[in-house]
């Protein structure tokens, strides 16, 4: 292990190809664990001012206006442990931090910082504000790890009905595109790892979750369509959606279920994860595993539903790199009910690489911090507690996703 | 008081009766408090295999295809704090806990566990899933300990159905029998303390809380006599859980109510004791106390009902065993608004000794603890910890409850 | 700085005109901040007994019979923090508090009470139980404070009605109304800081958030106005409620929304901060801030709003009172999401001068001891943390209301 004395921040190997992951503290439980990070988005290829910084450092579309955006939790993060791997001092001001972050070049931050955060994987959703993006593919070098797609069904959906698809075809068309998607192999293409629906965000979580028939579909498709032709307007019709998740559901694939906090298309209250319980009842008889992505701060349903149905995996995306070291209480919330082996990391991250490096550390240091109080009060013996960090921080998704192999 | 040395657990003497009681840590102010446990289940009678144990060691069915319930906050918990009272060593692996417990037989299991508990009191619901469980007046001598009856209304209207009741009838025979059920005394007979409603589970708590006469009763009685007589249907119609409901208040014992944490069977969210607001509005007058149980993780809710209505009030069993040693935290959020005098204990206990156990020792270490921060940062002085120790333990069911005396 | 040695409690000057601050353990980040309450109420100008005193230190009508109010995390923050600024020991017993508090008066009481709170200003809404309550005037001198005026929304609209206005002429006369409070100036008169709605106790934030028309207004008036004539019934209709709401928004003042804890004419659940999300995307394009008040147990939720949209504020006011050394980890919840600038302090303090010294030792208490266990891991730099300080506890007041100037 290097520590760098000027930060505090230990750089250890988690096997050959982890050199320099960042973690907060000392030895802990997880610096041998290489996070599957099962859901992400890609990063900026600009390079940023500090405005434009500023706008992807919120689920806002940017600070109000005469605030700024690092003075947020998530905004003095940055500057504490983000600044050391572009060899700044901790807490560098923020024109300091952007400043660098310009005279080292967008490719370097990249590399650096994906590289700080020591996941083994990424499953990466490229289906949305992927314009600016490094492609998917790009991203596995850059962080030294191995990235698979996660298909992003309303995506999938729009590009059907752009093709010209008319209302009696679309249900099968969407269906054959999705297995097509799910099946494509070939030099250069990237393994699909999961589906996901962004049901929360285009209609609520509250809806009749039954599958739809191709003739409801049809009814439905029809009105959308010509609107979509006409506006462009995105899929938010419910039959539509519904029709989604069930041809994700179809795949067998692990259905990624986007709940809990998000950017301002939700309606929170509409993206609480006990809103799923009804499909949830349709889809546990089938075991296909549904992940329920973020759930914060309705994290604590979330890790219900992981304890009583057998499909359900949870995680705190998102929530564990803005919430700084509160990612503890969050994480322990999540772990009052959900087993162990129903807990999975993601850090969410979109747009800033330095959201991946966040969430790795936060969720690197919540859940060691966990571990090491539990054994410091004899809740839990080491070699448990070793355990466990493997199974939340990796083996678990390797249970549950076919592309990881087992 | 003597120590285990090998388990750091200690047993003290709440009085003659309440040897063995098992407790976190040195002496707390909890030590001399003899529990009421005022909603739980009896325990199974079967020697359990470890499949059978892990499906009673979570609200689901059991641990989800290659998981064990093992692997959890729960499971730990009871490697670690049930181990000793087995004559094992904290943190018994689950086949050595598993084969100890066989070895010992289930009768010398539950009498070990139980008694560890320390509650004076068992208010049992035997409701429910009873074909395997021990008598309620048995659980006595095992715990020793005093138990009273707890009656689901529920369940007296199936057998009230069952017993041939006709839909013009309906509503007169449940208020009959459950009148029966309420007076009845004589030998071997337990006396009732409560009613319980299993509305949350049956229908939801978003109900029109209204008392329906009994013509409405009656029709609605029709169509559900009909389909249990055919296919044996759990009452599930919401005018007829309302009746059962109101026929539980209009005995005058304090009514209890499932809110929050159980199992598959509910909607979580429609399970949110805030949605009960509109009962409680039509209770408050007549004074009948209604008993909020579980609430988690909706228990700042129903600590806000508790603050702002005489008639609330609250507890977290259930969740005081399953979230280990973060019952300090959910007891704390509970504390925020709820008056000390309408917090209660219960374990809700239902199947393993080891859940009554558990919650006896979680609550007794939260509840502990957070008295013992509050005097190390002068918010309380000693004398009014111990008290509110003995309210919360025992002295507000005392008061609430008539079976306890006053 | 003085220090009480029998009570621990510091006195600290925030400026000539502060002495008497008191806060909780030693320099703070705090100590320097002249708080801007912007939200509170009066206080009685009764001599209590004990009844009536335990009777304001609930948001129930009283305690539960058999019961006492003192027995709350409230309770005992009375008699440990106030009693030493009356001159008594802390801890002191509710008999002799009760006596000492009449014995000096509550002229006396309330200017000490006031006075330790330490706020320079106070925007006090009288709209509401304000017959035994002293002046809004009258509370400057007596808090060594600025005050200003909150102009309940209902509370006008009630007294447009009771002018004897017609249905046709409701909507302009509600407007002219609003206006005039607004706008009005003169000796002895105090200028309007905001306006406030209290939506959530009259119908629940689940409303429609459309501005209702003149027509529409028309219609909903006059049934009300004819039951008000009648039984003077409160102002319940919902078009009538959004016709207040948008006719505060009209002001272009800072908007108050009462949400989350309150007292019993709330339902809880219909006072979620997350339900008011379908107005809050209406006013953003509008530059109206939003405040969100109190917002408990939903605050991680209002975060969120506060974080997503430029136009939401949020406090964790009442809450912060009554829950006691809880307080801090309220507001770390809030401080999850929620951007420091979008997060001030309220007390809602009503009846008791207690609540508003209390709610001010509480906020101070919690925000300070964060900010130190953040310096304390490195995760803020001291400059950051005192500058945060005076954001949260002034300046993003500063910068949201026009009355403070800029």
């Amino acid at each position: 292990m290097r520590r760098d004395a000027r930060s505090g921040v230990s750089a250890t190997h988690g096997g050959p190809a982890r050199a320099g992951t960042v973690s907060v503290g000392p030895v802990s439980f997880l610096d041998g664990v290489v996070l599957v990070d099962h859901h992400c988005h890609s990063v900026t290829t600009s390079e940023l001012d500090r405005t434009a910084f500023e706008a992807l450092l919120t689920e806002g579309p940017g600070p109000a206006p005469g605030t700024s955006a690092f003075d947020s939790t998530l905004g003095h993060s940055v500057r504490r442990w983000c600044s050391p791997v572009l060899e700044l001092g901790p807490h560098a001001g923020p024109e300091e931090y952007i400043a660098r972050r310009r005279e080292l070049g967008v490719d370097e931050v990249t590399r650096r910082l994906l590289t700080a955060a020591g996941a083994g994987w990424l499953f990466v959703d490229h289906g949305f504000g992927a314009d600016d993006l490094l492609a998917p593919a790009a991203l596995g070098p850059a962080a030294n790890a191995r990235v698979a797609e996660v298909v992003r069904l309303e995506s999938v959906a729009e590009t059907v009905a752009d093709a010209g698809t008319d209302a009696a075809g679309y249900a099968e068309a969407l269906r054959t595109a999705v297995r097509a998607r799910v099946g494509a192999t070939g030099p250069g293409r990237l393994r699909v790892a999961a589906c996901k629906s962004v049901l929360a965000y285009r209609h609520g979580l509250d809806i009749d979750p039954a599958r739809p028939d191709d003739a409801e579909v049809a009814r439905a498709a029809g009105p959308w369509l010509a609107e979509r032709a006409a506006t462009g307007a995105p899929l938010r019709d419910p039959v539509l959606l519904r029709h989604g998740v069930w041809t994700g559901i179809d795949t067998g694939l692990p259905l990624q279920l986007h709940t809990g906090f998000g950017d301002r298309d939700e309606d929170l209250h509409r993206a609480d994860p006990a809103l799923l319980v009804g499909l949830v009842r349709l889809v546990e008889p089938l075991g296909v595993p549904l992940m329920l992505l973020h759930c914060y701060p309705y994290h604590r349903q979330a890790a219900w539903l992981a304890q009583v149905f057998s499909c359900v995996h949870v995680d705190v995306g998102l929530a564990v790199s803005y919430v700084g070291a509160r990612a503890r209480q969050v994480l322990a919330e999540v772990l009052e009910l959900a087993p162990y082996a129903k807990v999975l990391y993601s850090s969410n991250a979109f747009g800033l690489a330095e959201l991946h490096m966040l969430g790795a550390l936060r969720f690197r240091g919540a859940l060691g911090a966990l571990l090491e109080d539990a054994c410091a009060h004899d809740e839990l013996v080491p070699g448990d507690a070793a355990r466990i960090a493997h199974m939340i921080g990796s083996d678990n998704a390797h249970r549950v996703y076919p592309v990881l192999g087992r």
